[in-house]
């Protein structure tokens, strides 16, 4: 079992840090290697699972098998699986919910793709702009029902807790719509941005953690100190996803770069650079405002929040939540299980996709 | 209490009728006055319940309650007050399962409407020409996981069939977008009707009188009976509802008339039509196919369908399953529940929304 020639080991690697990084801790290749072996089975079997929804002949079933397939980095079952290890370990209960976060975050990345009228996802054409918007809205329901369905076979009082937060999820949906190509004042931009973050990804994070930890029967504190870590996990995960838009301009991603701020959304870096250079604020408006924003003026403004300092305010505050979260690992057993998580804590910072 | 004063009795006999029929049996009109006077406090506790939903300040809120301020003929939630009341009758728990069905009913006209690109509803403005698509989409969201919160705290082993239900939806509307505008082969245009109809509008008629059957806690065989009363009720319902969409060239149902037909929808006149005059295949085939169809042949094409005996048949075939529910209500007990779901199927024929 050569790490480096199996795809199992070589995928663990690339999904949480994708990077031969420089910049990380010195010992994370170490570090992703162990968590490599630590989860690698789980991984498999989560897969096998994933592989068995039903395709169908239906174009909705095609359209969210287009995006199941292109298998994302299959973090939040991580996380479930993780959570799990700590107690009865990643037995079938804790694979259905894995499975079932998987789904839910699937469907939301197809009603978004339509909403946000996005061409690209994981490098390749987005399942609306193969099956088109209708197929793709009912692709993610299709999705979210049978993500529901799992949860209540396997576990049936986790349906209410996902069931609040597709609620939260929606809106935090709703508040990104408001909000958009529209600038508020500054101080209420830095609020809505968490708002946002905490509904649309810290939320289902924090239930990944939940899930694994109650299907593996762990006391009511553990469960409760892992979601604290799945939300400070989430919240990292998208500061590092905020930095991850402007910092270049090429697709290393798999999305468009500037993908945000050409659909007038407002992130982190955009907060900060308002913050720190409110002249700014005239250019970024008309930006936002505009339904078609020019490419210079785009990456004019793209380059200026660069250079203000704003980036480095955004990894900061990725920092800042991957040590809340490794804080809160302190109130858990040393073991093999908690190694991971301070190393999936690590590694959502040095990704590069 | 005189009826013809009182709101709710008003509302009653319109929703259910909204015309001084006189192509419907003689006694119908006191048939509504009775069904009335039995389901009245029912309508009106579940009014009172449904217009507690949180308004919010979300745009997603916003859009999901114009539409259900927009208030329709709440058959379901009737549906589910009638059977609850061959048992225990119309308390919380058949409260809330009325106002989950209504929300699921709700949803699904909001992600129609998006799909179909819908201007008006119920007479007025859609959601989504007022909201926008992506707020009509979360909005959709939004009152399904409402819905599925309101049965999981009232009965929670409804959750699952509820699922299935929208499942059943969610495929019925991909079969509906795929054959969108393609003109397969008569037999399998007459066989992808029944599954549509059965999928998109039988399947939830049915859960709300399962539902109602289960709160109130009916025997296996009284809920099964029910059940296929709903599902006959449903296909009843639905062939009116192709009918009228032909029948006229006004707006009298809130609807643009001949909608279905300007979307490309095929439904039963049009399978009939074809049936009987197959030499009209080549200029359907052209209608449906175009994406802006022109007024002038749309209205040649209704004009054909209407008299090649399709609208007959469309009602034959609701007449046949109003047969069908009326039937099934023999295995049920004598009473006055029994008297208003007679009502309920035979007032399905007489509407003219």
């Amino acid at each position: 079992m050569e790490p480096q020639t199996t795809p199992a080991v070589d995928s663990v690697i690339t999904r949480l840090a994708r990077v031969a990084t420089t910049r990380g801790p010195q010992d994370l290749h170490e570090r992703l290697a162990n968590l490599d072996r630590f989860v690698r089975a789980d991984l498999i079997d989560f897969e096998a699972e994933l592989a068995l929804i039903p395709r169908g002949a239906r174009v909705v079933q095609q359209a969210a098998h287009h995006l199941l397939d292109l298998s994302g980095k299959h973090l939040r079952p991580v996380c479930v699986a993780l959570a799990s290890r700590f107690g009865a370990g990643f037995d079938a209960r804790a694979r259905g919910l894995a499975v079932a976060v998987e789904l839910v975050h699937t469907a939301t990345l197809l009603h978004d793709d339509v909403v946000d009228v996005a061409d690209k996802r994981r490098g390749k054409p987005t399942a609306c702009t193969v099956y088109g918007n209708a197929a793709s809205i009912f692709a993610g329901d299709w999705l979210l029902v049978a993500a529901l369905r799992r949860i209540g076979a396997v576990e049936p009082e986790l349906v209410e807790p996902m069931l609040a937060v597709i609620d939260e999820m929606i809106l935090a949906e709703s508040i990104q719509l408001e909000r958009r190509g529209v600038l508020v004042e500054t101080a209420e931009l830095r609020r809505g941005y968490f708002e946002v973050v905490e509904g649309k990804t810290a939320a289902l994070f924090r239930w990944a953690m939940m899930a694994g930890a109650k299907a593996a029967g762990l006391s009511r504190a553990q469960t409760a100190a892992l979601e604290r870590y799945g939300f400070h996990l989430g919240v990292a995960f998208q500061a590092v996803d905020d930095e991850l838009d402007f910092a270049k301009d090429d697709h290393a991603t798999g999305k468009d770069p500037l993908a945000d701020l050409r659909e007038g959304k407002v992130t982190y870096p955009l907060v900060v650079a308002l913050e720190h250079e409110p002249a700014l604020r005239p250019r970024i408006a008309a930006l936002l405002a505009s339904d078609e924003p020019d490419a210079v003026e785009l990456h004019a403004i793209a380059r200026i929040v660069r250079s203000s300092g704003a980036l480095k305010a955004t990894r900061e505050l990725a920092e800042e939540h991957v040590r809340g979260a490794l804080g809160v690992l302190e109130e858990l057993p040393v073991g093999p299980a908690r190694e991971a998580l301070v190393t999936v804590a690590l590694a959502s910072l040095e990704r590069a996709s």
